[in-house]
């Protein structure tokens, strides 16, 4: 067991005691079948200083990342959220601090109408544990669902995150980079839209290949990936050196976009629901039989991304 | 803002989005009528070294005090265990620590048949977080029901776990005060038992003092116990000195025992329970209309002791 992977491998081999639970550990969320006519999801993530936010974060920035990226998991799935516990640890007790934590979440509470059921404030090392439940829309979707020669699809534009990690903090530019970085947009009108018809769905938290390829092993399928169809602002090739911009587009996480699969005979409802929502969508390749193909210019690349690991850090 | 009850009273009174929160915070456990027939209860708890568990724990024993804490809060409502996430933060991914940490909980797993349905795992200073989802059985026991003239109850015997913090490690006696500490049992079936006919319940985790103390805030009431009458092992008096008896067993937490209160026509029937699960059962004392009164030999006695808060660490 090296990986963040392989422990999640080993607990979900564990026996499952209920049979309302219908997809236990290996997604974004777990799916519970409470009552006949709805699914709920539950996920639960952990964000400490260093690898999730920083020190120049306020704690109105970490409550909003926080929040933000276990709302992601839930729009990943398709599904609503509903309810939301909250584990504090912070190294000293701060009223002034709680309470902006607690207000750069409640942006968030009051967009999705997410209701606060519990939670455990503790001293320690600061580490905030969120744990997210939410009930199903339409289709709750997974990563497994892949069809050979479905369309591959990513919201919004990829790299930002890691282009704010790779820049000096002080440089011209790096402003507009860390808005994304610290206030990303978890994607819930998107998710609850394609959760009609996607054929699979992740965030992109820890790098488009990992988690495409998170894709690609649960449905036991291949892709192949245009690199110069994944959408990124003008304000990156501005900014990133042309040797980080893989590192940026493939390897750095934290983008909180979605990326999907669906069938080809989706592609104008795609469009019609990105003009109605106002958010990009960008199809980047094509599921296939079995490898990761990336091409540029027509030409096939070996890339070096790896994704990010929450163990070996890279 | 100064202790971690004030920021429970400040998220408390927050707006609730959901009619199907019975309880949001202020219990062990929120509660949420997900379907007609029953309601789920759900609670979380991060454990730290230093407050939680110290260095001489294995990972096996961090494992098992983790869950069973938060196995005593779905307990202390007269609930089944079902779902639990780990949220597992640990210095340096270890395949040895973690399979160590996972064997601590079977155990409990194994024998209250509760599904592990989801988790995440990142590197930083350790730090366990465990959100656990139960089913009411019978009636849902809360802090807030007592009255007057109830009889107050507690399981097991009391000031065990503070004894070991007491004591030198290497001292005479230790290691039977240590499994106490380190082994807790939660009380799901005295839980399951009681919450046919209890009027209120809690575990102790804080120190009896304040738990119970909780239980009367809750339940607008006061109450009047009988210091004799607090249930300890032979080995306490042997061992611990009468200055610091207090400390334990009213200051003290941990012990993961339940106190409840009962109308006095079930004095019998919690006899029964008592000797049908092996469990010591005593009557402590009187839930009253105000005030917060300790006897002794008779005489009315002043306590110090506050019981554990997470942030002053008293």
């Amino acid at each position: 067991m090296k990986s963040e992977q392989d422990f999640i491998n080993f607990l979900e081999k564990l026996k499952s005691y209920d049979r309302k639970i219908i997809k236990g550990i290996g997604d974004d969320c777990s799916i519970i079948r409470f009552d006949k006519s709805k699914k709920y999801v539950f996920t639960t993530d952990t964000s400490l200083l260093g690898p999730h936010f920083t020190k120049d974060y306020t704690p109105e920035e970490i409550g909003y990342k926080c929040l933000a990226t276990n709302i992601s998991d839930i729009a990943s799935m398709g599904c609503i959220p509903l309810y939301a516990m909250y584990a504090i640890t912070i190294p000293k007790m701060s009223e002034r601090w709680l309470r902006s934590f607690y207000k750069g979440t409640s942006k968030l509470l009051r967009k999705y109408k997410i209701s606060i059921i519990g939670g455990d404030t503790t001293k320690g090392p600061l580490s905030i544990t969120i744990q997210l439940i939410g009930i199903q829309n339409n289709k709750i979707l997974q990563r497994d669902g892949a069809k050979v020669g479905d369309d591959i699809y990513v919201s919004g534009t990829i790299g930002n995150a890691r282009a704010a990690l790779l820049m000096a903090k002080k440089s011209t530019g790096h402003n507009y980079f860390r808005k994304y970085l610290v206030n990303p947009i978890p994607r819930v009108n998107l998710g609850l839209e394609i959760s009609k018809f996607a054929s699979s769905c992740i965030d992109i938290s820890d790098g488009l290949a990992k988690d495409l390829k998170n894709i690609a092993i649960s449905s036991n399928k291949g892709f192949k990936v245009d690199i110069e169809k994944i959408p990124v602002t003008p304000k990156l090739n501005q900014y990133i050196l042309p040797k980080d911009m893989e590192e940026c587009i493939l390897g750095g996480g934290e983008d909180y976009e979605l990326c999907f699969t669906a069938n080809k005979k989706y592609y104008n409802k795609i469009n019609n629901i990105s003009s109605k929502l106002k958010i990009n969508i960008r199809k980047i390749g094509t599921i296939t039989n079995k490898g990761y193909e990336y091409t540029q210019n027509g030409k096939a690349m070996k890339i070096k991304s790896k994704g990010y690991d929450h163990f070996s850090g890279n």
